[in-house]
């Protein structure tokens, strides 16, 4: 199969096996100037893989999709992307039946099929980078509806989310990189970022440890509250924020347990992601063998 | 097939058909004393309506459900009821297939066929009675995690919960009728409570409108969060509480709109459940079917 990873820089395209493996990947930029443009760049992402053995193709996209109709909703983030029938585009343009997932939720799959979650039934995945992405696992079989966890409300009333988004107090809004980066120019001025913030922790600065022990107990109510719907036997925490490690999932699990029912607050496991960048690829190539099926 | 809502005070048992038809029920007054005389109570009250075509059981009980294993997980609330694999046991007594529910996940399903919910595919219910329970309804399946929608935290270090939880801020502390009857007190004295205070609304006292919109005001960002997550086509409102109507219907319509991703903030349609006080018996019933098949 082939998965596609549809960034704001770069489209990953990549022939993926049944059991998450990457055989051959290339890496193109992603066309921004009209929606007509990337999905001619999304073809030719496809067709830099493609050869004669491949039964289908998947795509993880910046959007909400309606699985019903398989309709791209809202606005994707940072691509020019939205109100189009995605699968039955590129079904006619490349000869192969195509599915889409959301990226988070693809890569959601992945990690339980190739990754930290490869020996549970049940997981969710908090993906912490520009925004706050989310999916769940449930019983073996990806959730495929929104499952926008970063948009969950933490703070009613409290910081404004990020993009497009007219919602306060969002996950997103305290614990992405983006707010991770808001935190650290706050504390440290105009050129700081995650990355400092977390390079400054790491060297024993203690308003940068202090600051993300903050971002980590605001995870740890959003992991307590999904634990409340879902309770999984897994946390999986990706994205590139996910480097900050224990100096945010320390307290988040401290905070975690304490939100969490009985008695799903004596078995949290929290865990970092472990494809990395290649998440999305795999998990959109895993979601194209439901549309071989 | 028979249900059997397992409440606080009272079993209500019946026999219930597939469209969610209620051909007749009795009530018995909940044995408290100890786990072994409630189970014996379950019994009575399925016996009280068993017949011979009778073809599976379903109980709905106010705990949470592990569906992988049949056991009543943490405690229930007001009933001496955990740690038992009850479809086992009530399965050797009865010699009938048993499944059980959540009871709030029970109702949801009774309302999605029989009640307010049956001409859509999906939708989330949000039961504010003593506590606050939810269920949701995905592309036609009743979701079968824990869905405990009432320990979302909504504001961080916020109202402690209620009962047993641990938690702060969540959603129950805020939307649920013990949360409305605290509210009531805090304004009104000892002897009010959340009767009184939508009796006060309706009156055209102006504080009594005032706390409730702030209590809609919280049960809107809630489905706000509910929204992001599962994006149902409705949004049912039941339980006792749900009598201060559209004094906290209206708000959180209107806070919802704002919490909610694009594009279903255009999209939310919020109602009142149409099942009362059946919505457990009917739901059991249901779940029941699935045990027969």
């Amino acid at each position: 199969m082939i998965g596609v990873d549809v960034g704001g820089t770069k489209i990953l395209a990549g022939v993926v096996g049944a059991e998450g493996v990457v055989e051959r990947h290339r890496e193109l930029p992603t066309p921004l100037e009209s929606q007509a443009a990337l999905v001619d760049g999304l073809e030719a992402a496809v067709r830099a893989v493609l050869d004669e053995d491949i039964a289908a193709v998947g795509f993880g996209i910046p959007s909400r999709v309606d699985q019903r109709t398989g309709r791209v909703e809202g606005r994707a983030v940072n691509v020019p992307l939205g109100g189009i029938e995605l699968p039955k585009l590129m079904s006619e343009r490349l000869g192969l039946p195509v599915a889409i997932e959301n990226d988070a939720n693809a890569a959601t799959l992945a990690e339980f099929v190739a990754g930290a979650g490869r020996d549970v039934r049940s997981l969710i995945v908090l993906t912490l980078g520009t925004g706050c992405g989310g999916g769940a696992v449930l019983d073996g079989a990806l959730f495929r509806g929104w499952a926008e966890f970063g948009h969950m409300v933490i703070v009613e009333g409290g910081e404004p989310c990020f993009g497009t988004c007219t919602g306060r107090g969002h996950l997103e809004a305290y614990v992405s990189g983006s707010a991770a980066t808001r935190d650290a120019q706050r504390a440290f001025g105009p050129a700081a970022d995650a990355h400092r913030l977390v390079r400054l922790a790491q060297e024993g600065d203690q308003e940068a440890v202090a600051i993300l022990d903050r971002i980590g107990r605001h995870l740890g109510t959003g992991i307590g509250s999904l634990v409340n719907l879902f309770d999984p036997e897994l946390v999986v925490i990706g994205g590139g924020f996910a480097a900050a490690g224990d100096f945010i999932l320390g307290p988040a699990a401290e905070v975690a347990r304490v939100e969490a029912l009985d008695p799903a607050a004596d078995r949290i496991r929290i865990v970092r992601a472990e494809l990395g960048t290649m998440a999305g690829l795999i998990g959109a190539g895993l979601i194209a063998f439901e549309a071989a099926a």
